[in-house]
């Protein structure tokens, strides 16, 4: 096992009801927010006007910055930090998914930074401060409630970066279970496929494999994840599976489910970065093309960590019916169309996803080659 | 699934020669720190000579407040509060395991309270402020690293009471598994059984079953600390089992463990309670004494939570086979004394000990009745 620092500040509240709290809370960390969000959904619920009757009684005054896109875009983004600057915002709310969440942690660090917002993207600056940003969850996918990484993409070079920071963790996040009885089956799909490929990818790509309490984290995780999605494929309204995969896929990716693994590295999520930059393909379903490929392409090197997933999860015991049974999963319970055909994505693409993955990856320090991902592609042709 | 706040802000460095990271970390909390510890254990090991090199080095002088007990009790606890006022100490270090640290959280509470530092333990008193605590865990059971519970023993009256407050987590813990690699063999099973009764207690008690999630949680961690305490007892030098322990121990009480839940009890620590308050009977110990007389007391009433338990944890089917399992973890693996005979606490005791956990019950607002209480001493007879 190897040493570890783990440090989680985020205050949860969690279940029915809870975003009339989003005032008080608010109340905390000033008198004027920055509300980030992304189209009609959070109106049409009826939650948009729960949040802002919510702030108006506690006083907050609330400078709007909708229109998020699904893969946020950089552009989105400098428009919202001129927004803060300019209207003096104390603080951030975030209402919606991943990338409503996403988005406000990078115009949260903007906010106090001279220079361009992307450099922190490619390393070329450094977080150092950050607005105190406060989420409301509404689709139980990335995490990013309850982490301090974020995601954006450049639309301009066709890059999807990531950057993080101990500044970036919010302050706290709102999961009301509810807001994700109307999700739609797609996107509840996505999300689940998303959530469960953060607890593989430091399983799978760990470089020790003594980490029992981890390993046993993750399956525990991952196992919620499965069964409770089966339940809302069934029947969407169910509160209790709804709010099992909610705590989940806030559980798969706040640290803990990679705690003592060796060099926990990200190859599904470089290349998928690369789909969505490209194609804009939503982020849960690249993974879903990309994860199966990755263990096939990598089926003999690790095949004891596949092994063991399949006998925990899936009850079978080779690394081949692991991976066919969690195509099924991603297949016949999710509904989700896993080739990169189905998808639109032609083979003479392969080349041009590939060189724009690369470019990611050794930023990232991973020790995959360009043929290794082109072998993956092919795989998930 | 119930509604909850979660929030955890206590930072975890884990792993080997973290010890020497204390002088660093403590600098961040002033000069002058209370150094709290038990007995010779911490010297023999040379982990008390590595504490003073690394404090040294960075300057943090060190007033000594050594001789806690295994349950830890209040007259010591007033005469550190006494050293750290007189002292002007900044802040705390706990070296030892949940006794160093609950006393060290005590001392933190009543160094600001004008009044008797036990009133906070009798509800007279509210904690609304605290000394800085960093912690050295060298024994894995309590999960105090990890939360912000404490429980002190007033032998003047037999009292054995908690307290806990938002100001009671820990900045930082230091979780080094090198450090429990001596531990004796029924120290590990103590906190073995301590660890597996933090999980147990929610999960059993809980008055909802539709929290997945949180249920999955609790068998993750239990399997880890059933079966690496396996691989402690037949190899106590086994890195990997000490480190998932050690982690286990701390995820099975720092607060996840029962989200959800619906107002979860913990009767068994009640009635436990009273044996370490009567008897000095070690805490883990006590707890293996009480929760399988518990289960078998209940098991009609919520046969349906234990029967889950015995298919996820041990592979079998009905309550009482469960019971037994559970029972021959204690006794076989654990190799503990599960009988209130076989720990010299005849029947004729039963009625103080009864009357004795009924005002910590009633304190703790749970609907256990005395002769419900002494119907479960029976079943431990």
């Amino acid at each position: 096992m190897e040493n570890f620092i783990f440090s989680n500040p985020v205050k949860i509240i969690f279940g029915k009801d809870t975003i009339s709290r989003i005032g008080k809370e608010s109340a905390r960390y000033g008198k004027k927010a920055l509300f980030v969000y992304g189209k009609n959904s959070l109106k049409k619920s009826g939650f948009y006007d729960k949040i802002i009757e919510s702030l108006s009684k506690n006083s907050i005054e609330c400078v709007e910055h909708p229109g998020v896109k699904p893969n946020p875009v950089i552009s989105h983004v400098r428009e919202g930090i001129k927004k803060a600057k300019e209207n003096k915002c104390d603080f951030i709310i975030a209402a919606g998914g991943g990338s409503a969440i996403d988005e406000s942690k990078a115009i949260a660090t903007g906010y106090f930074y001279e220079g361009d917002v992307w450099d922190f993207f490619i390393n070329k600056a450094k977080i150092d401060k950050a607005l105190p940003l406060i989420t409301i969850l509404t689709i139980p996918a990335t995490g990013s409630e309850m982490n301090s990484g974020f995601v954006i993409t450049n639309e301009e070079t066709a890059q999807k970066y990531s950057a993080h920071s101990p500044f970036s963790f919010p302050k706290v996040s709102i999961l009301d279970p509810e807001t994700t009885l109307t999700l739609p089956k797609e996107q509840s799909a996505y999300g689940a496929s998303d959530a469960a490929t953060h607890l593989l990818e430091g399983y799978l790509t760990t470089q020790n494999q003594d980490c029992e309490i981890t390993d046993n984290y993750v399956f525990a995780v991952l196992k919620t994840i499965i069964s409770s999605t089966e339940r809302i494929m069934k029947e969407p309204q169910d509160y209790s599976a709804r709010a099992s995969m909610m705590w989940a896929a806030s559980l798969a990716l706040n640290g803990i489910q990679s705690l003592g693994y060796k060099k926990v590295q990200w190859p599904n999520h470089a290349i998928e970065h690369s789909l969505s930059a490209l194609y804009d393909i939503p982020h849960g379903l690249g993974l879903a093309i990309i994860l199966p490929a990755y263990m096939r392409h990598n089926i003999q090197r690790i095949s004891q960590r596949i092994e063991k997933l399949g006998r925990e999860i899936f009850k079978v015991k080779t690394a081949k019916e692991t991976v066919r049974e969690y195509e099924k999963w991603l297949t016949e319970k999710l509904q989700l169309k896993i080739r990169l055909s189905e998808n639109g994505i032609p083979t003479s693409e392969f080349e041009k996803i590939s060189q724009n993955a690369i470019e990611l990856i050794s930023m990232w320090g991973m020790g995959l080659s360009k043929k290794e991902i082109l072998d993956i592609l092919k795989l998930a042709q």
